[in-house]
């Protein structure tokens, strides 16, 4: 979620969290990461976004946030414990950055140059180090400007999908940066609001009654969370920078492995996917 | 509190968070990080830890972990908000760290690498930082030992502490490094294990009914948490390194500054202190 002023995620959460074990199976662990400014709180848990208390804290303490990465897994690759459970944090130039993965990569092993290091065991973990490191590695231990990061990453995101699946929502806090192989979804809150109907939970809310003019919300998901609502979907290998609540760039990479596989089918590999 | 065997922290921080507007007056944000074998849970809240419900989550849902470290933040240098709440996190060789600082530092500007940026602006994450960059600048991206850390904390902690007040816990997780210029305390509570009462609460823990004779646990905490147990109190300059519920290292370091205010005592300057 990439809002113009601090919004809670409660809505959104409820239903979102419904998939770790209700309306779809990624029971494995939950995390969400919420920017406050330039701080940056980070829950994570290895029990279910249904069971777990610290998902029942969040759908009852509304954190009012600009920038908001949540991401329930289904275990691919690595341990369900809690070190390989996204997003995962690190700083650079001052700031938090926070990471979340959907997909499953094969035979990533990039060299690394010890700046960032992975925790745990995930392809995740090692995609973001090894995105953070080429960061370094670009424009050294000076903040870049969003479109420069934008342009570096339609270099990069492209390479690491030629390894599987790859898409991915990452922030900083000041904008949120998205990247899909196979599939993500986006759409824009704004004025004049409207009801929207969750799909997971039998739930509405009309947004005309709990927003002001000046709020705006995107939202970027795996799969759309209702019904009543335009969502757009991503096209393999499409990137974009949301900022104030809406799209500010938007980009189509060429991914080399998707164009192959859809010459010939049978190249294509056959992946269980995490969702976010 | 660094733990033989993963231990919730729940009766001493009963008693500590009373000490964030109750039975003391640190009500400017509070942080408690647990460590779960690498994993590590960052919870922060700007409310005091009597009021936030992030604390009270902590208070009953009894996290098990061998590294916790807490603070609840008097704010002296930088607003209260979260970026400056305390504990600081930061990946360093694969791990996470996490600090804490009670105290407070003058003139201190040190040059940093780029490699670690304070996110907010107090001059604790700012020695965090300084800490870890002179980690890397000793070792680069190989980890070291415990003991070699340690022996260089002992070089670097006294030239930090030339500019105040520097009573810090340090963890990675695998051990509790920790160190005081001015006020610190510890004890061991191992077998035969004998009834606890809070200074701050009428509570008492007969540890005897609540523990097995391989449980080992080391407090660590500016001022002493019970009445009845034999805490310890550091000698100005002390460092202790703590693993498996037990100090394992002790050195004493000599602070020049805290030497020459000895002799002058018109040298002194009086500083408010953060407490943790």
């Amino acid at each position: 979620m990439n809002c113009a002023t601090p919004t809670d995620i409660t809505f959104s959460f409820r239903g979102f969290s419904q998939r770790a074990g209700v309306t779809s199976d990624h029971c494995d662990g939950f995390g969400i990461a919420f920017f406050e400014d330039k701080a940056c709180r980070l829950f994570v848990d290895n029990q279910s976004a249904v069971e777990s208390p610290i998902a029942d804290l969040i759908r009852n303490y509304p954190i009012k946030s600009r920038n908001v990465i949540a991401h329930i897994r289904k275990a691919t690759q690595g341990k369900i414990n809690l070190e390989n459970s996204h997003p995962f944090l690190r700083e650079l130039w001052g700031r938090h950055w926070i990471f979340a993965h959907n997909g499953d990569l094969h035979d990533f092993k990039p060299a690394l140059s010890g700046r960032f290091e992975p925790v745990g065991n995930t392809d995740s973990e090692l995609a973001f180090c090894y995105l953070l490191d080429q960061f370094v590695e670009a424009f050294g231990y000076t903040e870049p400007s969003l479109e420069e990061i934008f342009a570096l990453l339609q270099q990069i995101a492209p390479q690491i999908a030629e390894h599987g699946t790859f898409n991915f929502c990452l922030s900083n806090g000041k904008a949120l940066f998205s990247y899909a192989t196979t599939k993500l979804h986006w759409l824009v809150r704004e004025y004049p609001f409207r009801p929207a109907h969750l799909i997971d939970l039998d739930v509405e809310v009309d947004f005309s009654q709990v927003t002001t003019p000046e709020d705006r919300v995107a939202v970027i998901t795996t799969e759309p969370l209702t019904h009543n609502e335009a969502w757009t979907a991503y096209q393999a290998g499409e990137m974009i920078l949301f900022q104030h609540g809406k799209p500010i760039l938007h980009a189509l990479t060429r991914v080399e492995r998707l164009i192959r596989e859809a010459e010939n089918p049978a190249l294509k590999r056959v992946t269980k996917a995490d969702q976010y």
